[in-house]
């Protein structure tokens, strides 16, 4: 029942809108907002990616825990991609507001695919989890090659 | 349904262990992991205190979706108060480190207080939802007051 609850919370989740946070006094405080959630977001991802890769045993557990923050933490940085925030300390390139419709198809993949990641974690099954953690790691580098300065 | 699934994970979620975030390989990341989350989270407290204090209207699915953030972030930062990690570019004391059950009890206080003001911004009354932002607020104030420096 728990899990159950989870799986359909996440999914409602990723589905509300995200329009409300759209609120940042300068483009400054947005970048360092969609930085930051970028940073704790890559933090967990980074230790779902070393039991992915064989570098720490799987824990499901842990690897549950993470997947849940990621799947959370994926449906921030968007919002804060406002107009006026594409210069300054940031690696955004001019395509993510110049091809707005595909850049938000590939926050989209990003989010559909962390809450199939968080499910497959939940699942408790190693084989599931890597193959999630993959398709998830390829929405992240796709984006990136698109979207972000080297 | 809905609803009581979601005030049920909250409370779960919130006495989950998180002993298995602490993982840093640095203790410079570790800092950085901790500030980016206390960031994230201070951009969704704002938007509710500008509520709490009426310099914008109270707006029930606002305060439900930015409190819900606010309850998941105010999870995170704790694993990353490593040792080693009280030098560098942060405004933690020593305190952190040599009262360590008085600021886990601290860190405790706001993780409660959030998912009271997560759940009391899901009933979408008003006055509730103003007395839990400022009982939260004030385990922040606290919590700085004793361990952040000026």
């Amino acid at each position: 029942m728990k899990k159950l609850c989870r799986v359909v919370l996440l999914a409602a989740v990723a589905i509300t809108s995200v329009s409300a946070f759209a609120q940042f006094a300068k483009p400054e405080d947005a970048t360092k907002y969609r930085k930051a959630s970028f940073s704790v977001m890559g933090t967990h991802f980074g230790r779902l990616g070393a039991m992915a890769q064989g570098k720490v045993p799987f824990d499901a557990k842990a690897a549950a825990e993470n997947a849940d923050i990621v799947a959370s933490m994926a449906k921030l940085p968007w919002a804060a991609f406002v107009d006026g925030s594409d210069t300054g300390d940031t690696k955004a390139k001019p395509e993510i507001w110049k091809q707005s419709a595909k850049f938000k198809e590939a926050a989209d993949k990003l989010q559909a695919e962390s809450t199939k990641l968080a499910a497959a974690a939940h699942s408790g099954k190693e084989d599931a989890f890597k193959a999630a953690f993959t398709a998830t790691a390829g929405t992240c580098k796709s984006c990136h090659d698109d979207f972000r300065a080297k």
